[in-house]
């Protein structure tokens, strides 16, 4: 196995993914130096208990957190991680190299590439959750997941390569795109599914009550990812909305057809369109369940 | 604990709710007549040699497997389930209680009422899945299970309160409610989800090669219910039609409302949304995964 290519961590935002990233780092022995930035003095000294060894620093101590470092991962959500990316430009060493984790893609690369050239690498792993926070992080997050990079164009070098070569010490599996391609994908596959499940939920506002005794495990599945944290995922859909409301429009345009099916008494039609939804889904190979 | 109300249950169709009610009796050791009928022959062979001691027929003998009951249980999709009442409840004895477990209830009820009166009792089991067939059928399905009976108006009497037995025998636990009130909640918890999913799905037709590497869990549990059987689910939505066309209009107009706001620049009316649903999803009590 090759060893791991920075010695000095500081993952800047200790949730879902940024916690997972720091237990998975102590998981696989990494003999370097780990460091959590969080913005919460006591959300600090809940994690400094659980943290072992690596540090945990706050927000303001930044330059600190910052300084030694040779890896800077962003785990904050999209719109914190865009102001902080600046600051973060000016603080941290000339060699180190600065990544992500964030759901979009595009406005992030390109601002990273401004900032940082070639040093900055857009990462997006595939591992979402309806659950947040450092408590709902695991060792095991990251491995047979997918990362995503998005080198801008013409990016290639060496902080490319480590970035590859530190997720797959985790455990991941690298796949390689255009942010513009990621962000597109993504809507049809993440993001436009969230802002369905979360308006659907919004539907059924006052009714839990009543409707509670009637849900089963369908409405339960389908709404799951509207348990997530609907800040973030507000800030996701507003960074990509450019393909949010481009793909949004084409599942209306689905609606509306099988809406006219089944108000014009057009029952095959209605019986061709789910058959075709049931054959698409069948085509999909899923992680499974509890993956 | 009660004696089962039935000693000779008929199950016609012996798919994942038929099949499971047949798996179940045999571990609840129930010790009557227990005899399941199927349209294919083949299917038909494949069953005997796994259903022990209850006897399998043909639909060309529905005659002699309804004879002797005194339970009848409809576990075919409402189409089809529609063209046997009537058959049905000319072939079996005039003492028998006939059932059903489709996902509408108000088309049935009034069917049923009208052919069998009082000894028409439409139930609706909620155990869903996008499983189906005599192979996913589980003898624990209805453990836990909650299970909708909608009596007619001034429906009441032995074979409700028979049915009510059953039921409980078998681990589930009863809800009741009028048709009319089960099929609009089941709009919204139910049917009008499936149609998203469905919808989705057939608006990624084509694509599957090209997004499986960026799909995960979200996608998967979002669209888990598009696996189901395209053909039972166009019927059920189209039996139920005037209830999922005024719930599908309302979620239309929210997605509407979602795309106005992006489109908009309106980030806080977009934030206010989501926050909603995921409120109103973290009210609902749902049944654990893999129950």
């Amino acid at each position: 196995m090759p060893d791991f290519p920075f010695q000095r961590v500081t993952i800047v935002g200790l949730g879902l993914m940024g916690g997972s990233i720091a237990k998975a780092l102590r998981a696989a022995n990494f003999g370097g130096k780990v460091c959590g930035v969080v913005a919460d003095k006591e959300e600090a000294g809940r994690i400094r208990k659980a943290s072992g060894k690596w540090q945990v620093k706050l927000s303001h101590a930044l330059a600190s957190a910052l300084k030694d470092a040779d890896l800077i991962i962003l785990a904050t959500p999209p719109q914190v991680l865009m102001v902080q990316l600046p600051e973060v430009a000016r603080l941290v060493s000339p060699t180190a190299v600065v990544s992500d984790v964030a759901s979009i893609k595009a406005p992030i690369a390109q601002l990273g590439a401004q900032l940082l050239g070639d040093r900055f690498v857009a990462a997006h792993p595939l591992v979402g959750s309806e659950k947040t926070g450092f408590g709902a992080a695991r060792k095991r997050l990251y491995q047979g997941a997918r990362v995503v990079l998005t080198p801008s164009p013409g990016q290639t070098g060496a902080s490319l390569e480590a970035m590859r070569t530190f997720w797959q010490m985790l455990g991941a599996t690298i796949v390689q795109m255009t942010p513009e391609a990621h962000d597109h994908a993504l809507a049809a596959t993440s993001h436009v599914p969230h802002l369905l499940a979360f308006a659907y939920m919004a539907g059924l506002e006052g009714q839990a009550d009543a409707l509670q005794q009637l849900a089963g495990g369908g409405l339960r599945d389908f709404s799951r990812i509207a348990a997530s944290d609907s800040r973030l995922w507000a800030d996701i859909l507003w960074e990509n909305r450019a393909a949010v409301c481009q793909h949004l429009s084409m599942v209306q345009g689905t609606l509306g057809a099988a809406e006219r099916m089944l108000a014009g008494n057009d029952a095959q039609a209605l019986n061709d369109l789910l058959g075709r939804g049931q054959i698409c889904r069948q085509q999909f190979q899923f992680p499974p369940v509890h993956s």
